[in-house]
């Protein structure tokens, strides 16, 4: 399970005030705690009250200074193609693009500057019409994104397709769908596209999220999920990850499994 | 999730000691227990300290005790035929047997039984070889119990496959087996048989214990699992349980779900 910390967004308050303020500690709390917290990359995204003509130079001053603090690689995250390649541009290592959608003008911009910077690239399955309901639709979308990637010559490891799981208190019956979207999703090429899924909009505005968080994680995990953008102070939800890899048999079961999932 | 409370058994200290005893308020209470934490069934076994000659009675007495306590079905548990059909044989309303195995010279003693006592029976995916590994050879002996269960004309609503778990420090390699066995048994029939497992055995002298078996329940629930046999007072498990119906989309979302849960 690849775990992307979700923290350094512009769209928590102390991000927001770091970025107004120009002051890196705040970036450099998130991205410590999160490296602790086993996370394979920091998600970076500006948020949504920055101008977009400023955005590429707080993507590349937030790059900096996170990867200035970890030895982590970024999952530069806008909707700004500028912002983007702004990370891109700067960042040391492996990114990863946070994201494309199944929208063809999207695509032709976004697969050639994964290639251009050799870079992971988070597919997400929804166009201009939205986020179908079904599995079928969900994974239709897929097929389209790993066409076009492999079109412009992305390996299919360098590609994580997100399903798109809505808030289970407004779709609820999206979760069997995404389940399912899932497991069909990693049969369409071979080797198979890899999945993300961005956790904690499952149980947006719900209560007991963690519990939502963690449970959809696990059945997610099951349906062959590799990544998730998550909430990586949750420490209920890093032994349910840990937990989770000993009885898929990805880890080795020891008495300390729960500590030595932390050590790595 | 069909609920089945493991805590009436013989194996445990304080049930030996009630049947030695005849004393019901250990019975009682735990009968009591188990229906405030959601069991649907109430698992009876007289444990292995209970002379083979005597099991019949001391069934049929433990079933008279849980039933004079609480309104919920057994499931009567045990390897002695004679001690199940005493058990059956006092038994009001629907039961449930545990348990066949594909065992031919078993199934023609136990598919009868259910038969005659319209009870509802539980098949253990092994033979006289032991468990196998893979999902397809679990597959293969649930066959035999689905067809032997079909002649006998015993509905599939009443026939619960058990996949057998075995404890993931010492055979880690069986949990995706069972997985894909618990998504495969559903299509062996249509409508398909039910699935259930004895869920703390994955869990037998491993650490975390808990959180290993309600990760794995999740993870069971996600591939189409209906029941199983459980440890009902870990508060937890049954958290996870209520939070897996709402993101399968079995319950209907309400902000109170673990209450609501609870009050079924």
């Amino acid at each position: 399970m690849i775990l992307i910390g979700e923290r350094i967004n512009g769209m928590f308050k102390d991000i927001r005030e770091a970025i107004l303020n120009k002051d890196p500690e705040p970036v450099r709390y998130w991205a410590k705690r999160q490296y602790e917290n086993c996370a394979a990359y920091l998600d970076i995204n500006t948020g949504p009250t920055v101008d977009p003509k400023d955005q590429p130079a707080v993507m590349e001053w937030l790059v900096k200074v996170a990867q200035e603090t970890v030895p982590l690689p970024c999952c530069i995250d806008s909707t700004n193609p500028e912002a983007i390649e702004a990370g891109l541009a700067v960042h040391k290592g492996k990114a990863m693009i946070n994201s494309t959608s199944a929208d063809q003008w999207k695509m032709d911009i976004y697969f050639p500057m994964a290639k251009k910077y050799n870079a992971a690239i988070i597919g997400l399955a929804m166009n201009e019409k939205g986020v179908p309901k079904s599995a079928a639709d969900r994974v239709a979308l897929a097929m389209e994104i790993v066409v076009n990637a492999d079109a412009h010559g992305i390996p299919m490891e360098d590609l994580y397709i997100d399903p798109l799981m809505l808030p289970c208190n407004v779709a609820q019956d999206h979760g069997p769908e995404v389940l399912e979207a899932i497991r069909q999703i990693k049969t369409l090429a071979a080797p198979p596209p890899r999945t993300t899924l961005g956790l904690s909009n499952s149980s947006q505005r719900c209560t007991n999220r963690h519990l939502i968080n963690r449970t959809f994680l696990i059945m997610c995990m099951a349906a062959g999920l590799d990544s998730a953008i998550a909430d990586l102070e949750d420490q209920e939800l890093l032994d349910a990850v840990a937990a989770a890899n000993i009885l898929l048999n990805k880890d080795i079961y020891c008495d300390s499994f729960l500590k030595t999932f932390r050590q790595r």
